[in-house]
């Protein structure tokens, strides 16, 4: 059952998105002609709070601060004391001496809507202080729901005088900067959002959420709940966004190589396919053009790849589901971050692999990466797996079509085709990187190990899945998406 | 800090194990002149019930079935109404005729002593109904702390009127059986257990412990808490015992490929050289001696296989100690338990490296297999880093000296040697082939990412792991060990 979810806004055009099949959301489009609006969203808020500076922190203050300017509403950094991120802070433009930039708690205390953009593991650790330091009525805003399940299984909750809502950018730091930057000549550039309110107190918090989204630029702003948003996401990244994307690239690799490939050939029919032509056509066309696109013999490749890795992912994705949903990756995250207080995370791309990556990059010719069937069959497969858990987990469509498909293709990929795995995946939050360390390894393992003997040895799975691949919903809700974004592409060096 | 630990029993000698460094711990010997002894051991117990046909059931119903022959004590088998098992158990001889085959809960309620060796998943579905079935006064056998965990999760506790022990056998089933067996002729074979008495209303706990592990076949008993047996155990078969061997042998297997060697030559080089040499030498000479039969040059390849290998291994080994001791773990394979009823856990073995193995096997010369210096680094760097996590964890010595080295050396790997890693792996119980299924592919993946690349780049660690391996207290507690336990090969075809 997806969930029932509704909204009014006193300050912002709400429209109804069709996402086919007779599935409706309301959204919000953003576009730098609404920054107009910001105050009045953000009516009685003399200040808003940025706290922390990792892959969000840097990237939304600026923009809200861009986005603000000229009104009364000031942006302001709060960092912990010491931390070494000040002077990062400071070489943005944000200082103490104009009073943009202070120590978290006193920060916290001063903002009327505080934006809690420290690590996961920082937020389980302190969220008793930071409530704590919280002003009577004041909003507290979250780029993930993150802190909700780890309430949720500490059995505590926020406290009850203030407003709780999210805004969840559905890319990484980075891209939320860059592609906002971008919105200067094309208006509406962004990366998309979805927005939950978890607490309203006094009526607001449904339009200082959406001004705060349009304030860092979404081209398109989407409903959920702070819950269906952890899940989607933590299960997302742990998934083809990022963890299934590098185990895929690593076994296709290792595949083309046991099938007599050159080194930088085998790259360029993994890892470069799916960056290049798969993520670019997906993008632009969407998932059915992927296999459209293939003649009558890249066909066949691409059913038998598709039919033999979709269970064996679907198998995996609903582990990674059960896993996110029942707490324990939110467990396992918060270990991790007392574990890594004594070490560092260890580097993801050392290998033979991601050093003959680099090499053909540097002679990347664009136009002669092969958009090789069978990686694609394998790609696509794990992608529309990943769509079906969340649909049958009930997530927004929005959500599901930003959480396997957009961000993928539009947000992490390029980073990826960029400067290789560890660029993409140690450019997002702890918690992603944590994920994607830990789950890349088994759908590497299972694909060599399930998917690829079913071709080699003819044992295909009875039912096919690419029978539900042609007529499946997710085709008309992304055509929808699109429609709702102005067509700009990321592009990283 | 160490346990703290001690028992006496009426019924057998109880002896003290020094395992050197001024360790000391209470044990029991086993050995078939003691079965007269079961009887006192086992009073006012008429039927002993062991419920379900898995690993552990079939060779524990039938080692207690012969060790009580003659005496007034029944063994019966109970299994769920419609179990597929109930043939299995029928062709051991185990009859509804004759009393000792029925219907589980039929068996709970009429057994003094109930051995609980359903599945883990089946434990944590059932424990309320099988808590209400069992009379006043029995005593409930688990053979495994997981349902102390999962009652710890859960919030609940074991009911008031009964007691609770536990006796954990070191090594899968089948080992168990097989060991009993050759006991006939070489008294005193089996596979050692450890005991834990939880639960203790009448004063009986003990010695129905000790009559119970006596009559398993147990070379020789140590006493641990279910606490410490589950952690240490869901742990090490994650660990060194199943995931760990199985990640290591694979990223050598690849790497040897890598650098030149034939398919055969490099399984034997990685899988055969552990199974083989590096096993055997364990079991009979040590830790240490696999290092000192090598010569300077090889020598040199241990110690820098064995420095990279030990902080990355260990790293990893941390994080399943974490995942298991808070809760993480049991909660996943309940979660697993629930998918497995959709479908089944897929195959391990079809990828070409065991494809490649199958026909290494066919043609072995036992005396060929080489001792690789450098898979004998990883493998033993990862043996130390287990230890270590545990000993810090304060494990008693007995039970990590079993649970990282004995059942690794003589019960398991002999299973990975005869048949490869699936006949290993998947005779265990279902809680261990989900936990290797779940970290085999990080110890793989994290060895080619981190320690090859060290040892290739010649980027060492700063500080030597070797430094700690020679005078490490855990070849004297090895060496004690040996003393109290037969010389008896396990060997499997």
């Amino acid at each position: 059952m997806p969930l029932e979810l509704s909204f009014q806004s006193n300050v912002f055009a709400v429209e109804t998105l069709d996402l086919g099949g007779g599935v409706k959301e309301q959204i919000v489009r953003g576009g730098r002609h609404l920054f107009p609006l910001l105050p009045q969203a953000f009516e009685g808020i003399s200040q808003i709070g940025v706290i922390g500076w990792g892959s969000q922190g840097p990237a939304q203050a600026m923009n809200l601060r861009d986005s603000l300017a000229g009104s009364e509403i000031r942006v302001t950094v709060g960092l912990r004391a010491g931390s070494s991120s000040m002077a990062a802070a400071e070489a943005e433009g944000f200082s103490e001496a104009d009073g943009t930039l202070g120590e978290m708690f006193d920060v916290i205390r001063e903002s009327q809507l505080v934006l809690l953009l420290i690590s996961d593991a920082a937020q389980a650790e302190l969220h008793t202080q930071i409530f704590d330091a919280l002003s009577e009525g004041a909003t507290l805003g979250l780029s993930h729901g993150f802190l909700v399940g780890h309430l949720s299984n500490v059995g505590a909750s926020f406290p009850a005088g203030i407003n709780v809502v999210g805004v969840c950018p559905k890319g990484m730091g980075p891209s939320v900067r860059r592609l906002y930057l971008q919105g200067v000549d094309v208006n509406g550039a962004g990366i998309n959002s979805s927005f939950a309110v978890e607490q309203d107190i006094d009526g607001k918090a449904t339009d200082q959420a959406l001004g705060w989204s349009v304030a860092l630029g979404s081209p398109y702003t989407f409903q959920t709940t702070l819950e269906s948003e952890f899940k989607s996401d933590i299960f997302g990244e742990r998934g083809v966004l990022l963890g299934a994307v590098h185990g895929i690239v690593e076994a296709l690799y290792r595949r083309f190589i046991e099938e007599g490939m050159a080194h930088d050939e085998a790259f360029r029919h993994s890892s470069e396919a799916i960056t290049g032509p798969i993520s670019r056509t997906i993008s632009k066309q969407g998932l059915l053009r992927v296999y459209e696109a293939l003649d009558a013999d890249e066909r066949q490749i691409f059913e038998r790849s598709y039919n033999a890795s979709y269970p064996t992912s679907r198998t995996l994705l609903e582990e990674i589901y059960d896993e996110v949903s029942s707490g324990n990756e939110i467990r396992s995250v918060n270990l991790a971050g007392e574990r890594l207080k004594r070490g560092v995370m260890g580097t993801i791309d050392r290998t033979e692999m991601w050093e003959k990556g680099e090499a053909v990059r540097a002679t990347r010719d664009e136009d002669a990466i092969p958009l090789d069937p069978f990686t694609a069959g394998v790609y696509v497969a794990t992608m529309m797996a990943q769509i079906d858990v969340l649909m049958e987990n009930g997530h927004p469509y929005s959500e599901i079509a930003n959480e396997s498909v957009i961000e993928a293709v539009d947000s992490l990929n390029p980073y990826m085709h960029a400067r290789g795995v560890a660029f993409m995946v140690d450019n997002c939050s702890t918690t992603a990187r944590l994920g994607a360390r830990k789950w890349a390894p088994r759908f590497g393992y299972l694909l060599r190990q399930e998917a690829f003997p079913s071709i080699d040895h003819d044992q295909m799975p009875e039912e096919p899945a690419m029978s539900r691949f042609r007529d499946h919903p997710i085709h008309a809700a992304l055509a929808a998406c699109a429609e709702v974004r102005p067509s700009v592409d990321i592009f990283v060096e």
